[in-house]
Parts: C-alpha cells; structure tokens; sequence
C-alpha cells in the first residue's frame, strides 16, 4: 500500500478507482490527516478493509468490489489469462476481511458473475464496468433513500448518531443521506450528532464529513441526548442499521437503543435508514441476534489507565437492538416500512 | 506545589493534612500516574482547587478548610499574630476558586468562625481542629448516608454515573459510600459504572478506587446504558447531586437525566445520593437553574482536530436536570426523601 497525503489528491473521493489502482481515505487518520492508501493488489485491498482503513457495511463491499478487479489483473499479469482457480484463494481473502459485514460477500458474489466468457482483456473490462456500476447503483440507492426520507421531514431539528454518511457507502450515505437531502430542501433547521463513544464515529467522521460539505453539525456526547432533546426539540431522530430483522428490529451501532428510547419519551420520532439488502428475513426478531463484544482496552486506554486494572471489567458490545416498536419507519431503496412491522417489513423484500 | 510519586506516600489519602502541609492527591493524572501535590501555603491550595488537582464539592470544601489553616499560619509567620485584615485576600482567594461549590464557601465561614479570641497559637490549634472537624463530619455524613441508602438496597446489580466516592468527597463518598455499604452488606452483586463523557470521571476516578478498594466494577460507555440496563437487570440506578431545587428536581453531572430516563424505562429505580447542604430550598425548581457550558474544544480534542473545524459547533453542557418525579428516593444524612417532592424534602431541613 502507497501512502499519500490530501495536498495530492484532486478531490474527496473516499473510494476511487484510478484504472489501475484503487486509492483509499484512510478513515483511521481522520480528521486529523487526510490521507489516502493505495493499493494495487486484491491483498492490498483485504488488508485495507480488515484494518479499517475503510468501514460501513456498503463502502466495504464497494471496496471488495474493486479489489476483485486488481485479482484479475493480477491473475492475468501472472498467468496471462483470468481463471477461477487463480482468483480462488485472493476472493477467499477478500471474503474473510471482516466477519459480519453481508455486503461484502453480496458484492464478490456479483463480481464471481463476470468472469468466464471471452478474452482476458474483455473479461477485465467487464469486471471492472460491473465494480463501478455496484458503486454507482449504491450511490444511486442512498440518494433514492435520501429523497423518500426527505419527504418524511418538517423542518426543525434532527439528531444523527455514528457514521452513516458518503465515509460509510459508495457515497452520499444512508441515514446522513436522508440529513443531506433534508438540508438541501430547507427541510432541517439543525443537525446534532452524538460522538459515538468508543471509537467517536459522529465526532471523527460525520462532523469531519459534514464540515467538508459546509453542513453546520452541532456535536453533542451521548450523556447529553436526552438534554439536547428538550433543548433543540429535534423532529426525528435519523439512524442507519447493521442488521434489520423480519419484525423490523434494527441492530445498530451501540447508542442506538438509548437514542431510541429516549426519542420516544421526547416526542420525537425515530427513522432507520438501510438499503434492503440489510434486511435479513432468515432473523425473526432482534432476540436471535449475537451481540459482537470488543475488548474492553478500548474504554481502559482512552482513560489513561497504564495496565488494565485487574478489577475492572468492561462491557463493550460493538452494537444493540433496537425494538421496531420504537421505530416509527424504515426508509430503503424501495419504499418506506411504516411502522415496521412483519407485514410492512415483508412487502419491501417482495 | 512540591510534588512526590505514590510510592513515597504511606497510605492513599487523597485530602492528607499534615500539620504544616495539605497533601492531595492529583486526580488530573488519574489513573495514569498516582501523584501527589503538596501545599505549604493558602495559595496553593487555592490554585490546586482551581486547576481541579481536587474536585467534587465536598471534597473541595474539606480542602478549602485546611487553606485556611495555612493562611492563618502564613499571616502569624509574617506579622505575629493571626488576624482578621491579613486573611482578607487568602481567604477570598481560596473562596473564589470554583464558582459553583457552595461546599467551598460554607466550609470558609466556618473557619471563619474560629478566629478572634485568645493567643495566636491557641487560635491555630483551634483552626486545625475545625479543619479537621469539617473533614470527619464529611466523613460521618457520608457512612450514614451509605447506611441509610444500603437499606434500600436488595441485591443484584446497581449503576452509577461519574464519581461520588472518595476522591469527591472528604472520604467514603454519597452515591459511591450507598455502594460500599451495600457491597460490604452483599446487598449488591454487581457495580455498573458509566465513563462519564468528556471528563472519564467514571473511567479514570470511579473505576480506579473501586479497583483500589477491591470492589469489582464494570466499566461500560453511556451509549449503552440502555443495553447494560436489560441485560444485567439493575435494581437501582445511584447518582450524587450538585444541587437539589426545593421540589426534589436534581442538577448532576450531564448524562444523568438519561440514565434516569432510562431507568424509569426498565424499572430500574433511582437514588440520589448528597448531603443536605446539597439542597437549596431558595431554588423552587431544576427549571431555574443555569446549565454552565464547557468549551466544545473538549469533544473535539478527543476526536482529533488539528484545529476546530469552523462548521462544527459543540453543545457541552456540565450538568442535567432530572425531574423529580423521576427520582426514588434522596438519601442525606438526616433521612430520605421518597418520593421526593417540596414536602418530604422541606422535612429533611426541618
């Protein structure tokens, strides 16, 4: 991987294609450095994603997308055409960069469609068309989110938590696609978001991403949720999803619940913003759903401790459930479930 | 300021008189380094109020008291006699050191009290007693609020928030002496403990004496809160207080209002735990009292920032209010308000 700085680059493109290579943000500097990896090998790009230089679910599987490219190109360099064996164990690589992310597989699966017929030449060009096309389709899907959730706005406030923007996708973002989208209409007065503790994803990347698009972001730790919404009265609380189950129980990045809960008790309404490939209907309700743990150093480190205390445990599970009885829609690429529900939920798959 | 490392100290003492100094215990290095600061004279003790070497309001007016002491013996080294005139300005000084202690100013008239009559030496002695008075009855007040809070206590786990222990008081703690006595008691089977952003008060304070004091905590974020409370099933969220209006409304440290929103939402209940002097029956309600904001450079430290970025605000209040009526029961050294409402909390002050 090559590393440069954000004085060369000629633009924000936190994922882009360069033909032969692909230059990655690395989101793990931000915002205090701009700087971009450039990988030229499907490894290089396993590597990228299993180290979080790239994160969010769709700009993962965007990214893998890419990376199935350099395979063949590298398989054709090597073996002077581009067969399944030869991409075998780099797919495999690419498939196993992070553990729970679906789009990762979906989008190497649809990558594994455009091999076979013709030359090698043609084949690479075809690969190459269909990694752009899933990342142009994503940026078409939030925007088709960001319109249908805009319609749902009604001035006033909103309160956003994590990253849910152009940093988490192909681009433009889910939950904060529906918040750009609403700013554009003059259908947003405010934009408050939570720091997202531990890995302060609202402080490092949506205000980062926000401020880059001269959106005003008030920044807000999530002890004070509950204040900023009897103080700013926001209208909707505005969040992505790692997971939606069958009933409409949404696993999201931990804070999800609390801003859920609290929201109800507020007045204000909650919209979960996913493309529908994160719906899983194999998952009844959020029950059935293991909850990731991360080590507990996060929290220790953070507060300066020297060496772990032997007495202090942590719990740090890496998201929570969020009941669908406490969402009040579900905004995807095909239409809006509301209120979410088995039914509602179903006739969005169908 | 002479400062010595904990392995010269021969016990853990955050507030040490040592009769011709004040040793405290420097919780800005918590828990990375255990140093202590010594103050030889009123000043000093002034500035290390002032720069949070030691913080929470009883604490700081057990520290403010032994000021005085020093100021007294500066003024009978200078000019042979202890008396009104030449304690004006320390003591002013040491009465302005944080804004918002009403423990500091209370703690200063009283050792005010003690001066005048009889010889310079006699009325030394007789103010490092009452220093020393004021440090045990911070002490006594707060094992009987722990005994009092315990009693209310019937197993499983409890949560708290921030740091109300040892370091925030004279010695014991309010909300964190309720957990001691209910842990020595076995009424407790686990200890919750929130970070506490921005500060990491419950990260770098609460979780550093309890794993002092062999209490076993678990360390979580505020974001999951909600997720701990239906997972560990706590009976009681317990809280400490910087003011209590009239009717039983509470100022604490922000984050807390959530906590008992959350509380209420999972029938967990809420105890607040502070002195009577705690309490300001001139304040009718939480609806009349001013939220101090901190700068938001605090938020964006954390995350990173090079430099502020100029479309990100911060809104970073210090404290909540949370309603009485989401409150259980206020324990003080006098007895318990539950529910606390303007009669049961008049009645403590009888």
């Amino acid at each position: 991987m090559h590393q440069s700085n954000a004085a060369e680059a000629d633009a924000y493109r936190h994922i882009d294609w360069r033909g032969d290579a692909l230059r990655l943000l690395d989101q793990r500097k931000l915002p205090a450095a701009e700087v971009y990896v450039t990988c030229t090998t499907a490894a290089q790009v396993a590597r990228a994603i299993r180290e979080m230089v790239v994160r969010g679910a769709p700009a993962i599987g965007v990214t893998a997308a890419y990376g199935v490219v350099l395979a063949a190109r590298e398989a054709l360099q090597a073996h002077g055409r581009i067969e399944a064996p030869a991409l075998a164990q780099p797919l495999h690589e690419l498939g196993e960069a992070r553990p729970t992310a679906v789009n990762l597989r979906w989008a190497i699966e649809h990558m594994r469609e455009c091999l076979g017929d013709g030359g090698a030449a043609e084949c690479l060009e075809r690969l190459a068309a269909r990694a752009r096309d899933i990342h142009e389709q994503d940026i078409a899907a939030n925007r088709r989110m960001g319109e249908l959730g805009a319609t749902l706005l009604q001035g006033g406030a909103v309160i956003t938590h994590c990253n849910t923007g152009t940093l988490a996708t192909g681009g433009y973002g889910t939950a904060l696609g529906v918040i750009r989208s609403g700013v554009a209409q003059a259908r947003i007065e405010r934009v408050l978001a939570s720091e997202t503790r531990p890995w302060l994803q609202g402080a490092r990347l949506t205000a980062w991403e926000l401020n880059r698009d001269r959106i005003e972001v008030t920044l807000i730790c999530e002890g004070s949720v509950g204040s900023a919404m009897r103080t700013f009265k926001p209208q909707w609380a505005i969040v992505g999803a790692d997971r939606i189950a069958a009933n409409g129980d949404v696993v999201n990045k931990i804070g999800t619940y609390n801003l859920a809960v609290l929201a109800r008790q507020h007045g204000v309404r909650t919209m979960v913003v996913a493309p529908t490939s994160t719906i899983d209907p194999r998952t009844p309700s959020g029950a059935q759903i293991d909850i990731e743990q991360r080590p507990g150093g996060e929290l220790l480190a953070a507060a300066g401790y020297a060496q772990d205390p032997a007495g202090v445990q942590v719990w740090n599970p890496v998201f929570d459930v969020t009941p669908a009885t406490l969402v009040d829609a579900i905004v995807t690429e095909r239409g809006i479930a509301s209120p979410p529900d088995t039914r509602t939920i179903a006739a969005l798959l169908d």
